[in-house]
């Protein structure tokens, strides 16, 4: 190994490499906290020096592990003993805004934020949205195909990008910096890198489609007495709003109540005795019209009898009100410590019955178990935390079992925006057909035959245990 | 080969095998109108049945050639005399329309149009459109990634896939038929076989997003005085109409012209003697307020000077005749025979200078050439519609050469939508770097080793000439 980062320390610079005592000083992980375990973190300032890092690594059969802003909830980014970090902190640069094609090229560190921020800086809008903005980085969000709360207008992250570059385990540069809205000449091969987690290669550079930016927003949150009501309101709203839908968002009382009444981190809005929440927001381009728009179909759900009360956001503190009860994840952390996070989908009519089994069995399996739900319904997609007493590894276990065990036959997923990393990795086959992944398993012997880059993340490895590869 | 054949027959019936001279009757290419030459034409009826028949195909090696609606316009459905074409035409089954989550599952042989009919006769709308929807498939149009006219505001064919059923080269049947909306479980593996042109799966089933109707619309035609001010109304539309922008489809003089004034094919509904002519199609839903800020819209930029003429259309009859001065390929054909026709992307602001540059090359290389464009501009998507005079092969070629050649400097596509086939196999190179096409070649050599799915298409094979292909 000191061969190797000799090496490497020539191609980066010494201030391209951190070895020793400083490398624990960063994390691990996000969600324990715990020091990183790498020999060492290399820095490189380019996509050159990365792919000259990367023919190093792979002759000497060195693995790594990519790190971005290390947000992520399943552990895709956590490092073994023997693995070296490949961090991307100092690739950060907002390169170039296309101002008529609204195309920018980043480099794959830079900040969800800043990104945000240089797009509207040239009065362009980059929609991609989430609670990590300001520290996870663009080539995270691809490598993790990252959702948010705009999927329900502008789609998750795979749909923002236009072209990007990575470099393969082997040091080659594929430079894919597509800047055509369209472009079948051969295989999109941008998709591989896209949602593999790192797997496959490292994204080191994209080029991002830009939107123009709505002028209007309208938010509301509602009281809803009941899961048909609520569904209907969502094909109400899809109707009624048409495009301008831009979130979709339900608390189960569970969450609505712990974070308002019970823990009075908010002052409720509306009274916590409804079955389920809504917090709804539509952005457009005429705000006169766009709020007689909204009202006018709030006004007809609750006469339809969907709405039993609801208040709207008539100043941006108003409306940051409102959705700081829904991203309140510190709150839920405090409350429910040791807490087990769930990020999964399923089809929407089947959400009220699998909540309801999964609050009986947790009931029965763990007595006092508290189960607290909330999600982006126009998504599919629910996000549950589960309070079962303790977090050893039978009581995870056992939880994880009742979380992901219906999912199969409900043509559901045990990640719908997280990934798997880690973390969710040994329940794959759940959702995804033997066939999947063994095609999932020629992709990575194709692109990374030695098997270098982030592994034991995503797929299933049946001859290595959790134990061999903490090591 | 009789050995095979026998084996097939008793697969698929002696109803799903065609023979002899009735293969002849079919054409090979949509272009050429060429009568078909393949050994068979195997005609399964559903994915169990055509696994059956790969696997007997890959015991032998035999290539095979899959064939949808044959629509395509760059040869990619064309089988040589040794191949045995997979037709789909007896897989159309529209199978399954989820009203709560919006998704629609069919076979791959359904005709694009019978699937927006279903979606519209439950009350949602399938928003992929094309001049061929009568003919063309929805595998057809997932193995192009097909384009279109709504691509400004829906995307292409790839964004409306959730998920999909193909069958690799051995047989392997890869079940992706996902639903969710937002599913990060591995590998995303269906973006493997959309836009791959049939060489590396063939697609059977697949879950389409469905998206809601709208209830609004409105067109008009308008003569522009310049590029620059074309793409002010670009710029303008996009911030003024926001999401229910659908259409934005440029026309340059010697389009408009021609099918007009020259060939009186359509009554001009504007003269004929503004260089650029744009249409320009809004979706909404409430007709009312949208007419007023089209309107609106339109009256800004006349004002501006970016308008010197315009005609909005009070009817569907009046929309219909504005769109088939457009959509008019046959007069196109007609009065270009021999016709080169190209579909290429590039940055919007290099295009003046593109078009400019290759008709005084033309005019150089091929004196009384003519060139006529029109395309998707909003999408940064032209489409070339050349008569050099000759359709022999060093015309071509040379032809070929000048529209090609400049797009790799200006970071543009030989292919926006049609896919590269065998048409654009030369070119490919221009528009993809080495790194590209060698991973490509990488997910060939992974998926179909044998090299029996569509062969010599999409990718360049340097031993191979295209006699020895055609034979």
């Amino acid at each position: 190994m000191d061969a190797l980062l000799t090496d490497i320390q020539a191609i980066v610079d010494p201030s391209g490499l951190i070895r020793g005592e400083a490398v624990g000083q960063r994390i691990n992980d996000w969600l324990s906290g715990a020091p990183c375990r790498a020999t060492a973190i290399v820095r490189p300032t380019d996509t050159q020096q990365l792919a000259a890092v990367m023919r190093c690594c792979h002759a000497a059969g060195q693995p790594v592990v990519t790190q971005g802003g290390m947000t992520g909830l399943v552990h895709g980014g956590q490092a073994g003993r023997d693995e070296l970090v490949i961090s991307l902190e100092r690739m950060t640069a907002v390169e170039t805004l296309d101002p008529l094609d609204g195309t920018l090229t980043v480099q794959a560190g830079a900040p969800l934020e800043i990104v945000q921020q240089a797009a509207a800086s040239q009065g362009w809008h980059f929609p991609l949205d989430l609670g990590a903005r300001g520290s996870c980085t663009i080539g995270g969000n691809i490598s993790t195909n990252a959702g948010g709360n705009r999927v329900i207008r502008h789609g998750m992250m795979r749909q923002h990008v236009l072209g990007l570059e990575a470099v393969l385990a082997d040091g080659t540069v594929i430079s894919s910096l597509n800047r055509m809205l369209k472009n079948n000449a051969g295989y999109d091969v941008k998709q591989l890198f896209i949602g593999s987690e790192g797997t496959l290669g490292i994204v080191t550079r994209a080029v991002l489609r830009l939107q123009r930016p709505t002028t209007s927003e309208n938010t509301a949150l509602l009281a809803v007495p009941g899961f048909e009501a609520l569904t209907s309101i969502l094909n109400g709203l899809r109707q009624r709003l048409g495009a301008n839908l831009t979130a979709c968002e339900v608390m189960w009382q569970s969450h609505y109540r712990l974070l308002t009444e019970e823990l009075g981190r908010h002052t409720p809005p509306l009274s916590a005795d409804s079955p389920y929440y809504l917090l709804v927001e539509a952005q457009g381009i005429d705000q006169q019209h766009d709020e007689q728009l909204f009202s006018a179909a709030l006004k007809d759900f609750f006469e339809a009898g969907w709405v039993s009360d609801a208040v709207m956001a008539h100043s941006g503190a108003q409306r940051q009100a409102l959705w700081a009860i829904r991203e309140d994840i510190e709150g839920l952390i405090q409350a429910l410590r040791p807490l087990f996070a769930f990020d999964v989908s399923l089809p929407i009519g089947s959400m009220p019955g699998y909540v309801e089994t999964l609050e009986c069995e947790l009931a029965a399996v763990r007595p006092g178990s508290r189960l607290v739900v909330f999600g982006h319904i126009g998504d599919g997609n629910l996000h549950l935390s589960i309070n079962a007493g303790s977090d050893d590894a039978d009581t995870r276990q056992a939880v994880e079992r009742l979380v992901y065990g219906p999912l199969a036959a409900l043509g559901g997923s045990v990640s719908a925006e997280h990934g798997i990393g880690l973390e969710k990795r040994d329940y794959l086959a759940l959702c995804r057909s033997p066939e999947e992944i063994a095609l999932m398993h020629t992709l990575k012997q194709a692109l990374d035959p030695k098997g270098l880059l982030n592994r034991h993340k995503v797929l299933p490895f049946i001859a290595c245990s959790r134990q061999e590869e903490s090591t």
